[in-house]
């Protein structure tokens, strides 16, 4: 699945295979700077008790997160960087609509920066955050 | 894909979409109470630089200690918990192979227990720690 | 030192030998519920390289956010506590003047509870973040 | 209190206010290549359950850990370094005796290592644990 803007305009050309398993859409248009990532629930995003599942909020936390870092870095988003740490803390459950997680960068410099994201269904229900600390890399490698 | 098991014993029959879409072995036969998943790499699990995506990073670890502490409250790990928080270090990077997220029940009680795990290539080398804490829920819901 | 509270009403009665030796002091009036923690920076507050101690600025984050969920819990800041688990970002570093740590209460029931906080100098500049998961307790014991 | 080492071998020379006012003592000599930190647990250290205070077990786990990623970039542990991000989970408490902290490297290269620490009490217990990421700085400025 290409990363469908949300609000109609161009797919952000997110070479990932993760994203397309997954199926989240990536929005970096907001003009505070910030990234969203949207998912909308299907029963491949759930864990064995019915909900979705943890890991799949970690890899939508981390997104919002990091690309929210590497627009700081580079308006497009294509600022290249790996995650150092991310901790996640689960709040509250969702098994069905839209979710959305929202990142902001909080500090850092030219090297490692921080943000947060947080991730709400549709009503505005607050599910799981995430803080996470970031580096630039300038080749392509990983993770 | 079925949980099979390494060691070709039966499968752990987990259902979780997640599981199936992401493609992760479980194995909770292993005598030191701990568990094992396992994930063959393959390009949907790659993020944009081409390496192993941190948010599956996340998933597999974080279910490598979640069902180290399900097997703690229930021999057949199918003891339900939540994941009340997890914390990831990403310390490489990998892009080919098998990797193994082990797990191992660090303390706590009946209602909140504490885990660790890592996660290593199929050479040994140390891709990416966490910690996490873990709630018991007595029917099924989420995350 | 009393737990003085900025406001100059009278102090929070913290019966806490760790509060006395760092020289802390805590506000739960705020309106908005959160607790704010507050410290004028001294010599015993700084790491070997001159700027305030990691250690210190995790036991005030710890402190606001802990304190916001026992105020979530009981209007007079009395309810019991443990944390669960507190994960911190340092973002930037700071060695005079008077630090703020802010709380705020961001989900969770009865038994658990989470919260976010952060620290930030004078000017507002931020300095470190965390998140916690923190546990109701009925009787005294710890951490 | 200067940093005297457990095995009788001359202190550890750390120029630190917030070691001297908490009191905790620093151990670089042991063959493993990791930090050890001792705590004689006294009222100071308290909480206001009459536990070993949090902020003062992320306090002896940073340390452990942070140190043990100095040692790993100079054997004498005296390579400078910042804290990134630091995750603890707390797991039981103390309120008498000695404890220690052990930290060991995890990974990392010239720039950013991790490391995790443990805190047990006298019989061995495990207290609780931290991970975190550590950033070389070749000046004195912090945290």
């Amino acid at each position: 699945m290409p990363s469908l803007q949300p609000d109609g305009s161009a797919p952000v050309a997110i070479d990932s295979g993760a994203q397309d398993m997954v199926g989240y859409a990536i929005d970096l248009s907001h003009p505070d700077g910030g990234a969203r990532v949207t998912l909308d629930l299907a029963p491949r995003h759930m864990n064995r008790v019915g909900s979705l599942h943890g890991g799949i909020v970690a890899m939508l936390l981390d997104a919002a997160a990091g690309f929210s870092v590497s627009r700081s870095w580079s308006e497009t988003g294509d600022a290249l960087l790996v995650t150092v740490s991310l901790s996640t803390n689960y709040i509250a459950s969702a098994n069905t609509g839209r979710v959305t997680a929202t990142g902001c960068v909080t500090g850092g410099g030219q090297t490692i920066k921080f943000a947060a994201s947080e991730l709400r269904d549709e009503s505005g229900r607050l599910l799981a955050t995430a803080t996470g600390a970031f580096k630039r890399v300038r080749e392509r490698r990983g993770p």
